[in-house]
């Protein structure tokens, strides 16, 4: 692959310009849950676009950050979609960053920047990749369509409407598509993630009074707490299984392969126990059953309890209003209205129609099959790369916007990037190393230089 | 009853000098839960004793607000104990009060100010009783102790150890005891209450992790929200029972007239309903069933709840702890410490030793027997003044420091007094009506008329 070769010494060769963008890049804040820098940063996203050489635009969201989308041509009529984000989590707590979080600096071989890891650093690598192969190799072997929202760390909640319109659609059609960032592990072996798990995000509320009373009523006025705590205890028992009748109906079969690829995935429950500072895992699992339950069964979380009185002391009162914030976080092909609508006829049939349920956010499961040729072909890209077969993980356990991409836009998606697991993704001190950052540039080139090779049309 | 009459007289003819008793002393603050103003407020009850003709003393309480002791002759062997506290409940929130609640003032019949009905406003109206029946009919036919203490708005943390002391059980040595003070009903009809409810104030807690994680990890980290809830779920059902093993064991049986006292109490369910804002009480009680488990029964209350991510809007969360607040209302002979071994050695028989209990406060309760013949007596002298038989109550369903009274002192205790249920005890703008207060004092006075006409030898 003499090719191979050439592309990654022009990459070698350009790591100080490519760092250099990614520096300037992160430099620009862009804090979706503040609002703050978000167009500023989108018209930076597309002068990058257009440095690399790509047609771009920045597109309107209604109500949202604008969408920035760039353009390549290729020479099949296959494309590749780069999806990507500009926005990061907020820096918040300014103390703890041993220097500013938006003052992006090069230290001990490493990148430290808010949003270097997640996933500014990912965009400049995937672009100085194209650039690389552009310089060395020509033309493109597929077309390649960058699609970089704004608000994907407040749970993209224009997305899904905005890729449903027609035009879009039509303008982010594609094969397949690598999604924002994944990692390499301890080893240094690259995570190859191939889906989402949704999330039902849900308030309930139990209302008995018109204020709180002296607790000595408590013998015959009904109690808020009581009742959310007998709906909730309905919900699930310390089997761990939910209990809402159907919940499970909709969750799609393992394949062989997923189950095949969770046997060989490395066992890091002692290191992820101590650093949680928890005692055993739920049922006590390990190995296979481990990584099973944590990306590929749903789960049912209390993220908040409250009622009543909860500072220090004694306060005797009969609480007038309880709450608890639920996530339930879905797998294919659970939906989350229809996980919705199976707890309120729960709950209702249970006896605790007085209980009231408004959702606060849903966001779809979605997963690309193992099998599909594509992550094949971003696998072998792997092992030309990091000298060793990757990681491939059927789903991560959180949440992202893959759904409307795989369903609306029908493409194959696989997930690899920059960061590594000490690179402090949402925290302080987030940080990429440079030999992580210059690999996710020459993965990015080799799967462009597999699509040539092998050719782009044996399938998404 | 010619000589009851004389009394009653007296009392008319001094209502101005008692109502400006009462003015003045509540003008004195004596907030024991910020503790202001306790030992202004110790001395200046001692010299309000002092001016109605009674030996008084300041008894210092190690680590708690002094006890003020007053004394009277009698011409029997038998002894009044007049049981009273000094502190008053914290004024907040002081927006809703029309008038300052340290500047008492009287408006359209009614005595304003905090303390004048909880219970400042007993004080002085039995002091005046006193004074009215020695300026009439000469030496008390028993001899009358007072013990006015200074943190019953707290729990009264120091009055078991106090009265506990040889020395202290000597000189508040009696026989029957009239308590703090009660209320007449929206009729007009003087509640007589015989008892209180304990109480166990317990604070549970879960803790899982050393710190809260993303709530992806639900999946396979163990929920400190959904332990809690599950120990929770196993102390009581929705049928209310609470389910600790042996928790009913120690249940006083009722007494035939106590059920039957339970059957002539008015049933004001409608009333107290729409005050509070609420549906149906538990299991749709009225009548007997009703008040039965307001009074004779113990209850298992949720005060707060709290757990992970509380404020507006989507956190995902799993949290690192979980906490509640329960209050057990306990009833005769149910202890507080043997209530809490068996809450103990429930939860963890059921599997939730991690689990942890915290006892934040306990109070034994205390019920005084119908058929004692001083209540009798307490009866028979409210029939007297109000024209109507009295409603006499087995127990209140709130609590107070009666069990170390009734159980070191050996007394009988009924409760008698001047509020009315529009009265605002412990809220804004608290207040007696200057009728009731008159009433008052002649309740007290006609208890001791009958004291001395009935004998005060016949019983306790």
């Amino acid at each position: 692959m003499a090719g191979l070769e050439e592309i990654f010494r022009y990459l070698d060769a350009h790591l100080d310009d490519a760092v250099a963008d990614a520096l300037r890049y992160c430099r620009q804040p862009s804090v979706s849950a503040q609002n703050l820098g978000l167009e500023e940063c989108a018209a930076l996203t597309a002068q990058l676009l257009r440095e690399a050489g790509c047609a771009s635009e920045v597109v309107p969201v209604p109500g949202g950050p604008s969408v920035v989308y760039g353009r390549l041509a290729g020479t099949s009529d296959k494309t590749l979609l780069l999806y990507n984000h500009y926005d990061v989590q907020p820096p918040e707590p300014l103390l703890e960053w041993t220097s500013p979080p938006f003052e992006p600096l090069v230290r001990e071989g490493k990148l430290y920047a808010r949003g270097i890891a997640d996933t500014k650093g990912n965009v400049v690598a995937r672009l100085w990749a194209l650039r690389a192969y552009r310089e060395t190799m020509g033309e493109l072997p597929v077309a390649v369509k960058l699609l970089i929202e704004g608000e994907e760390e407040v749970g993209s909640p224009h997305f899904e409407d905005f890729l449903r319109q027609p035009r879009e659609r039509e303008r982010f059609a594609a094969d397949y598509c690598l999604w924002e960032g994944s990692q390499v592990d301890w080893a240094g072996r690259p995570d190859i993630r191939l889906g989402v798990k949704g999330i039902l995000y849900v308030e309930l509320e139990a209302h008995t009074a018109a204020r709180d009373l002296h607790s000595s009523w408590a013998a015959v006025a009904p109690s808020p707490a009581w009742r959310l705590l007998w709906a909730l205890g309905s919900l699930k028992g310390p089997d761990e299984r939910v209990r809402i009748p159907g919940f499970y109906d909709a969750v799609r079969p393992d394949t062989r392969e997923e189950l095949a690829s969770l046997e060989g995935m490395e066992d890091d429950l002692e290191q992820t126990r101590q650093a949680f500072g928890v005692g055993d895992f739920l049922g006590g699992v390990r190995g296979a059953s481990y990584w099973h339950r944590l990306l590929m069964e749903p789960t049912c979380n209390i993220c908040g309890l409250e009622a009543g009185y909860t500072q220090a002391g004694v306060k005797t009162v009969l609480p007038a209003v309880a709450r608890a914030k639920l996530d339930f976080r879905l797998v294919p092909d659970q939906r989350p209205q229809e996980v919705l609508a199976l707890l309120r006829r729960h709950l209702d049939q249970e006896g605790f129609s007085d209980i009231a349920v408004r959702a606060l956010a849903a966001e779809a499961p979605a997963r690309s099959p193992i099998s599909a040729p594509f992550v094949g072909l971003v696998a072998r890209a792997a092992q030309q790369v990091y000298g060793a077969p990757p990681g491939i993980r059927p789903s991560i356990a959180g949440t992202g916007p893959m759904a409307p991409v795989v369903e609306l836009l029908g493409v194959t998606v696989a997930d690899c990037g920059i960061a590594y697991p000490g690179s402090g993704v949402h925290a302080p001190n987030e940080h990429v190393r440079i030999a992580d950052f210059l690999n996710g540039m020459k993965h990015c080139a080799a799967i462009l230089y597999l699509l040539r090779e092998e050719g782009a049309g044996t399938g998404r």
